[in-house]
């Protein structure tokens, strides 16, 4: 990834990382995103859910949402990704930090246009949230397909920014009789819960059993 | 609080929520928000730690970061907060969804002068991650306060946006044969990593037993 002004990592720069395999993989850990853009002057940060592919970050909207309204014109937006992997004490209160790992594009959005790419976008989010889902489901349906609109972000100025490890403290504080470590922060998926109306015999569907095989 | 155009949620009306009770309650359960601010003609949105006390949010960060030096002026800003409670699984894939609670404010940042605002803000942000951490460790001293800027939002323009509950399918959908429900998603803390080079005989602090003990 070529390194700019806008992406390049200014506090604690060694926690800058710039190639798309560290990119990549912060991003496939994760569905949601806050974008950002400009809207009569003042910023906008809009949660939203996004599928990769390649080197695109896909993400859909009613046809006439506001944020999909405004981002089709090509507007300058910033997509952030953080996972927060656990608290750090320090002995000092200044040194307390957070062990993260965050991901940050400065782009635009396209709009995908073509039917077979508009609905391959939909595949590509649904398998970011549970992979496989898609074989399982009733696919989206003309007048679905009509009221949805995919824009797609080039992963071209973008940055990681991690921290991992222990605190560090300054020297003389190291012999004071403080507690100092790493509390790990977790997410899981816990036990589903069926729909109270769905049929008794209707299992579990595989894409969920894995889904909490992997991080259950 | 007092509903703006800005802050009025236009996607699923429904969802919206703008009593200051629901607000802080999504609040007071994080300590990590997004940030966005305008930063020439593009948007930057910074991940961050902040705290909740009455009805503003406090924010930190080194003297010289951009962000500070940015939002100091008083730029407007937006910030977001946002939990993700469960995947929404539904017989289409048109309606999956997500169960979130998420607060979205707008406002500009205002500088904390005063050297007692400026200590009690830094515990205001201590304590909305760690309970009590403030007790237990070695405090801020001159040089690391003048190293800090401790910038304040007014929580005046804000609302909350929440999903719960179980898929909503379209009526046709409910006699196919596929599973729905909800897969809940929990954040958690696991085992502390104290340390390698700290005192064995330092036994894990109240606050973090705490915090265990809450969310473990």
């Amino acid at each position: 990834m070529k390194q700019t002004i806008k992406t390049t990592v200014k506090r604690a720069p060694k926690r800058g990382f710039y190639d798309s395999e560290t990119i990549y993989k912060i991003l496939d850990a994760h569905f949601i995103c806050q974008i950002a853009f400009i809207y009569e002057g003042y910023p906008v940060i809009i949660p939203t859910i996004y599928g990769r592919s390649e080197n695109e970050i896909y993400i859909h909207g009613a046809s006439v949402s506001r944020m999909i309204l405004n981002l089709e014109k090509g507007l300058p937006i910033s997509i952030n990704v953080t996972q927060t992997d656990g608290i750090v004490l320090a002995r000092s209160a200044f040194h307390h930090s957070l062990n993260y790992q965050s991901v940050t594009i400065f782009g635009e959005a396209v709009l995908v246009t073509s039917d077979d790419d508009r609905y391959k976008a939909l595949e590509i989010i649904s398998n970011q949230i549970i992979p496989d889902r898609w074989e399982e489901v009733r696919l989206p349906n003309d007048k679905e397909m009509k009221a949805t609109k995919i824009l797609k972000i080039a992963i071209t100025e973008a940055s990681a920014k991690i921290r991992t490890g222990p605190p560090i403290d300054d020297k003389p504080d190291y012999d004071l009789p403080i507690w100092a470590g790493v509390l790990p922060i977790n997410t899981s998926y816990s036990a589903p819960i069926a729909d109270a109306v769905l049929d008794k015999n209707i299992p579990l569907p595989e894409s969920v059993k894995k889904l909490i095989e992997n991080k259950g």
